[in-house]
């Protein structure tokens, strides 16, 4: 029996994304958001969502770009640090010991601890309600070799990317590989 | 060392969302889409991208509606079945068996079998480029009542969403809990 649970934030599972942005004096901020994703494959596109009262938003508004980092699960502790903590009361890249690198091609920096970095160019901004959407164009992404796929790609089983359960409130790791997309499903 | 892997649609992990709509007879139909997750808080509201192309696409322009379902491992085939094929060709419930509900509150159908629905109405289309995203309000959550932990809410363990990696193209599980969110990276 389905029961009705009134409108909600409800999805599972979210990832966890850490948001890159330079304030208007060149200090980079970084932020964790659950609710964002790729959102157009051509030009390739991603999205997050913010809310106004957010460091972050006042950046992106500012320098028009963000990053949008990746961590490993062994990372879990930092990235839920970057969700409590804001960037007007504290630099989170000193307090955590990550290192800031400027992208080489949008005005934003992306951690270099994390194994993958996409590089976005805002292409449009959504004002939704409490939350804006800002969506970003993929200018490039930046991975580091070490967990690279024979195709060129990030392996998910090395980088071990972890998942946000909000209805829960807890952290998630990549569980066992269920089968390959667009085959196991197929008609025999 | 970190390397340019080009501009890509690469976020991991993607949610595995089973879009359920109507067409302009009232047929049911349902596809899968990976690029999508909520998108606001007040309202609550949730965000999945589609292709011009697709069946789903001329539904809900046409009906301004849709339900996001969220499918248990247990149907990782069903799932990729219904990202293989259009409805175009065919009625994608009958062929495998599942049940369409009229959704109480928007002119949508979900999937009986699958434990979480959202039943979402149109707020917003975002022409992006190849793909368009649409916006949806949350207007209600249907979810089976034995995946409900105490809170009310799904029980991540119970429902057993499962992920999809674009970079390999395949399908991976739940895994372990790692922790509480707002607190394993709490300040001492």
């Amino acid at each position: 029996m389905k029961k009705s649970i009134g409108p909600r934030t409800l999805i599972q599972p979210n990832p966890v994304l850490i948001i890159g942005s330079y304030d208007q004096n060149g200090q980079p901020n970084i932020m964790t958001v659950a609710w964002g994703g790729i959102c157009c494959s051509k030009p390739p596109c991603a999205a997050i969502s913010l809310r106004q009262a957010t460091y972050t938003y006042g950046n992106i508004q500012y320098q028009k770009a963000f990053t949008i980092n990746i961590p490993s699960a062994a990372f879990v502790k930092e990235a839920d640090y970057v969700g409590i903590y804001s960037g007007k009361q504290e630099n989170k890249f000193e307090f955590l010991g990550l290192t800031p690198v400027k992208s080489d091609v949008v005005n934003a920096p992306y951690v270099q601890e994390f194994a993958v970095a996409l590089e976005c160019e805002v292409l449009k901004v959504i004002e939704i309600g409490l939350h804006t959407q800002f969506i970003g164009e993929i200018k490039d992404i930046k991975a580091d070799e070490n967990i690279l796929a024979e195709n060129g790609l990030p392996d998910i089983t090395k980088l071990q990317p972890f998942i946000y359960n909000s209805a829960g409130q807890d952290y998630y790791a990549l569980g066992d590989f269920l089968g390959k997309a667009y085959t196991v499903g197929r008609k025999q």
